[in-house]
């Protein structure tokens, strides 16, 4: 197939090493203890070399999410039916839903963008999720949403009843391992809805065993995991720093890392949600995520609420006197 | 001694559980996976029950800065000297700290008061580190610092050269333990440094052993730990939610809960901290930190970065609708 995913790897942006060079330089002399802020100084560094600035900043947060509906939502998977999805939709556009409100909170606008509501993938259990045209057309949809975008971090985030299934079906076939290893409750299923989930993961990975990272996108991705893919090879093309949000956004991500372990240079973990399969993604793709709350709600609610962190992170890295400046030189 | 403590214990506030459970009710229906953001829901309802209302919010959240100077710094036990408190009072004021950067963020409005800079307290490995008459002082004012603040969320937080120190050993008279359970390298002690700290706590606490949790802050105590407890108090009568920073207020908490143990049921742990003691004592005090940043400033900086997830978990919980007003009634 025509894969798109090399190509996009094949001219991964690199940071700023002089605007990281010289923030570490001021970070050494800022009136605080050397490291006193630790992982927030580090993040501070790496606005730095993705905004390619000195003073690196918050100003105009954006979040993007990608809705999808899924075949295998048929299966049982998830607590809600599938027009769930739709009516967050709706939901997300009256500003009413979770993400809304902690997206006032944090000063960011949210779009929602339907790459596939009304038109399902296709039941991952027994054939492939997206045709080879519908996975170009998603990983473009993704594309598409960042490339014009006016934006100084980029939330990235989800809604699909049965993404969770997916995303566990991602993670399996890419990393190996038990299904138990990678399916959680999502939005609440029981007992015998985890059961009918674990099954389904077991089903779609075994159908497409030595599947390469993109054909496991193709194969058994939702049309909002692809489009995340997309998005987040376009925010790298356009250096505009990235929050993961949670477990779907991972698994949007995680194909990525696997063709090349410098794609995700450029994203932050939000938090570590309460699936189970999350804490082993984002050890694979190696982000240490910056809260641990036990959201499991998607919408890209983790990433938001780590907006505030990141611009506190840039102003006490700009905005706070070294301690040269603050006492006066003593040459 | 006159013992303001007892005193102020005897009326605590109780939240108001109509109020929590009425919120509690509208969470189990709202729009979102039932328990999706766990303990933000928490949070929300924590507030509803001492704000007294079905719609907690964070409008005006106030940072109160406690700072004083510590004789214990006399025996090298922090990498900076003592006149870096008064400096950072400065600092304070001309909203060029840290903790001004973060709470521009936050929408905080910082406040730093002077509880006995130029005035240090005695050296704690010899004597009490305060006469009764100053130890009232320093309690009173922390009560009046919250007496007619209108707020509607406190954080309290600390600055004072050596004051992770006297921290340690307050913990380590409370608890007991050894002192290397207790002491940490505060702004950063080197080796030599950690023991001369190390060997402060030990001679601070063999001097007062049996001591009650009263006089184990006004031997050991600095004017700023005095002054938070009385801050907490005073907190709790007018029913403001608190939010504690790190290590040095948590040493200001803990006698209070050595008290009482519901007396710090109005507080929020903001954060884990590097410094080693915190997590015993957060232990101790029965608080589950939101955040675990590595951060080890003191200054509030910790209470200022959880100040947006808490004004997040009122919007989520009350912003949002409930699945029947979104959906409509069935009935």
């Amino acid at each position: 197939m025509t894969n798109p995913i090399p190509a996009s790897l094949e001219d991964l942006t690199r940071p700023d090493n002089d605007a990281r060079s010289a923030l570490e330089e001021r970070l050494a002399d800022i009136l605080r203890p050397s490291g006193a802020l630790k992982r927030l100084d580090e993040i501070a560094v790496f606005m730095a070399g993705w905004q390619g600035s000195l003073t690196p900043q918050v100003q105009r947060p954006k979040i993007l999410i990608f809705a999808a509906d899924h075949g295998v939502a048929s299966a049982g998977v998830s607590a809600y039916p599938p027009s769930v999805t739709e009516a967050m939709m709706t939901a997300f556009e009256a500003g009413l839903s979770t993400i809304n409100a902690f997206a006032r909170i944090s000063g960011a606008e949210v779009t929602a963008i339907d790459v596939g509501i009304g038109r399902a993938t296709a039941d991952i259990r027994f054939e492939p999720a997206m045709s080879e045209e519908r996975f170009l057309e998603a990983f473009e949809s993704g594309r598409q949403a960042v490339k014009d975008i006016d934006s100084d971090l980029l939330v990235l985030g989800e809604m699909g009843i049965g993404n969770t299934t997916s995303s566990a079906a991602i993670s399996c076939a890419l990393l190996g391992g038990d299904t138990s290893d990678w399916v959680g409750r999502g939005t609440g299923v029981d007992d015998d809805g985890l059961r009918r989930k674990r099954e389904a993961v077991q089903h779609a990975v075994k159908r497409i065993a030595g599947a390469s990272p993109e054909e496991i996108l193709r194969e058994l991705g939702g049309a909002e995991i692809v489009a995340i893919s997309g998005a987040i090879i376009e925010a790298r093309r356009r250096k505009i720093a990235v929050v993961l949000d949670g477990f779907v956004v991972a698994a949007g991500a995680a194909p990525l890392y696997a063709c090349d372990p410098l794609a995700l240079d450029h994203c932050i973990a939000a938090h570590q949600s309460a699936e189970i399969g999350h804490r082993q993604l984002l050890k694979f793709i190696g982000l240490e995520p910056l809260l641990d709350l036990d959201f499991r709600l998607g919408e890209a609610s983790g990433g938001a609420a780590v907006i505030p962190l990141i611009s506190m992170a840039c102003a006490a890295a700009t905005e706070v006197p070294t301690f040269t400046e603050f006492f006066g030189s003593e040459s």
